[in-house]
């Protein structure tokens, strides 16, 4: 069985701390049993480790995301690359073109995808090893896993079993499914038994090949590759779960929650207050999570979320906070934090005055990588350097740095900085023409 | 008649826009009928205009202030300097030395306190040039100014006339005070006639001079400046309020507001959203101030104020923060943005790192202004200059630098960077030794 790891969607929801720089499961604010900050990616594959599964899995990503999957996971993991986003059904179509065409993997091997953010127990994980017996047994096309609803939520889908899900059943028949219902109409579901549906999915490869096939896709990885931005961006759930008729779920009984908004999150981040911050005696049910340099305050203000972070500051009801989305509809900034494969940066600052656009921005680059930077044709950089000892290079001249020394470059060059033993830090001030 | 205007007071209420480094009193977040931001001390200023007494006008201040209230009122305006704060009865009593020995006002002369950030309308003024002729009328030794009670406040202090006061009166006699009484007192004060005290105080000369001999201070400007750091910390309420027995209220029927918390100045600042912000439509009675480059979004949190500037983020209920000098006793941090004679600074971000400390500063120098810095033993400067053109200047060099440029200053130097004709911007890298 080879296990596909989602790790796509939008970062708005956990937004000022992710953005479309910083996708929310890389995030560094859940806590693991030694006490260490982990994010929710690291967090799974953890789980996936335990579980003895972590050499099957493969993960698949947007090119932008590749390096801080690698920064957090470490250079050996399998990276499945969608050129674009186009939901789920694509995403999951590639993988498995991928896995065929480029390891030789089987029409009849079991393909398990699992999204990236469930905050579950390791149970969940022992399930998963449940997935390649219960599909060979039952012939089923599609197994879901399927975990019993804790209320009547109008966010998720259900699962609605065709008999009694029991202890004795390792799987129970699918009859249907119901997405996002009411409130009352989930409570009518719960009484009938109805599951959460985790959002697991489970299927041999030549299964997903046939959907392919039905919907005129092309066969090859390569050729899947090349024409991606002209796939039809369709979920998962709508071109497969929803018309496929032999399927099975998987009851999984432990905890489990979608840590995709605020509200939810701020239940599994166990602390009220991460970074610096100070919350009145009287707030209750309030968490402070700021990665900024300046404290907040918080006095008398109970039931919200505020999240300080370099894109921004937000102050959230937290049953409203998964509605942040919608607020912010339209709303573009400069990105003002980002993690690359050669280290981070943060926008210090920026304004246009004068005609002058200025950005000053503070970046480190990891101990022997490279930053590779250009001026345009009205555009000047100037750089100090604040830690470290590094290797200036552009086509005029090449030079050595250490810390406290700056380096100017004028219009027009393409340079590069490459650090030494050591985390090289610097402050990088860019001034041009607007 | 002389104009003696306060301008003391502890920055903390309305952190983190005021901090010790800007008092409240400076922030320009009020608009005036042309819709421009001024701050409470200009408001007042144009308010003394208006009403013909600006000419008459001293203000006292600590030093570090002096060059706020040049900047925002002109270099002309006479400001009486503390050496230290000491509260109000030591800084009045300065203040009338300083009328006399080194501006020679007589002992006859009327001299009348104001506070600087009362929120009022122009008959207030009016009400302030009725001082002298009823003192010389009634030769009462104090005359207050009082303001109809709207509520039960037991923030405030109370003058009991000792009769009616009516339209006919222009004084009435005061029989006694009481200072912050409970909101159940407050309402039998409020039954008997009292008035809220505004915090106006205006005496003769020789009267504050009679107080001085009882409590053994000394009589010329001079000796009680060099001994200032010895005098009793003790308000003029308390002082000279509490203790006078010929004392009168003139009634002033206009608006009037303290704006000294957040609750009460936001209910004066008109928008609810100052700077880059965006509140969602269900949140009620917020407020947003900020002062920072990156966006704050408040989604259903009413009757909040979110206050954001370079010292830190402040969440708080709008009842509650009056509370919030409590809440940050004992806090301490770097100042983070400061307002000086020769322009500003406000640093971008600070860290410790490898034993040694960086602080990024940006620097805004006014034209023709000087800045003077200096480096320690251990300490490197590097400045990149943004906008402008300036004069670098040490005991080893002279030079003229541009926007783009780049000076280093090695350590235990003293050096200046004066600017031209335009204003000049630059960003300051400190590093040193911890």
């Amino acid at each position: 069985m080879k296990i596909v790891l989602l790790s796509g969607g939008s970062g708005k929801r956990l937004w000022p701390l992710s953005s479309d720089a910083r996708s929310k499961q890389f995030l560094k604010i859940l806590k693991n049993e030694h006490g260490q900050y982990e994010s929710m990616l690291q967090r799974v594959w953890r789980q996936l480790q335990g579980a003895g599964l972590s050499s099957d899995v493969h993960i698949v990503a947007s090119a932008s995301h590749i390096e801080i999957i690698k920064q957090q996971l470490g250079d050996q993991i399998s990276v499945i690359v969608e050129p674009e986003r186009r939901d789920t059904f694509p995403a999951i179509a590639l993988s498995c073109l991928y896995l065929r065409d480029k390891l030789s993997v089987s029409d009849d091997e079991v393909i398990c995808v699992l999204p990236v953010d469930p905050f579950v127990e390791n149970s969940y994980f022992s399930k998963i090893t449940e997935f390649q017996y219960t599909l060979n047994l039952t012939s089923a096309d599609l197994a879901l896993m399927g975990t019993p609803p804790t209320y009547p939520s109008a966010k998720y889908g259900y699962i609605i079993p065709a008999q009694l899900p029991n202890m004795q059943n390792e799987y129970v028949p699918v009859s249907a499914f119901y997405e996002k219902p009411t409130e009352q109409e989930a409570e009518k579901l719960i009484a009938t038994n109805a599951l959460w549906n985790c959002g697991v999915f489970a299927f041999k490869l030549s299964y997903i090949r046939q959907v392919m096939i039905q919907r005129g896709l092309p066969l090859s990885f390569d050729e899947l590759e090349q024409t991606y931005d002209q796939l039809e961006k369709v979920s998962f759930d709508i071109a497969v779960v929803e018309k496929v008729t032999n399927v099975i779920a998987i009851t999984y009984n432990g905890y489990w929650k979608d840590l995709g908004t605020w509200n939810t999150l701020t239940e599994e981040i166990g602390e009220s207050v991460i970074g610096k911050g100070v919350l009145s005696e009287e707030s209750h049910n309030t968490h402070i999570v700021n990665e900024l340099n300046i404290p907040v305050f918080v006095l008398n203000v109970s039931n919200v979320v505020v999240a300080a972070g370099h894109e921004g500051i937000l102050v959230t009801d937290k049953p409203t906070s998964p509605r942040l989305k919608e607020l912010m509809q339209g709303f573009e900034q400069l990105v003002m934090y980002e993690e690359r494969h050669w280290g981070s940066y943060s926008v210090l600052d920026y304004f246009d005055k004068d005609d002058t656009r200025t950005i000053i921005k503070r970046i480190k680059v990891f101990k022997n990588a490279v930053w590779q930077s250009a001026t345009g044709g009205s555009e000047i950089h100037n750089i100090t350097i604040l830690r470290g000892e590094g290797g200036f290079s552009s086509s005029a001249r090449n030079a050595a740095y250490k810390s406290g020394e700056t380096v100017s470059i004028v219009t027009n060059q393409e340079y590069s900085l490459s650090a030494y033993e050591h985390e090289l830090e610097f402050i990088l001030v860019q001034s041009s023409e607007v």
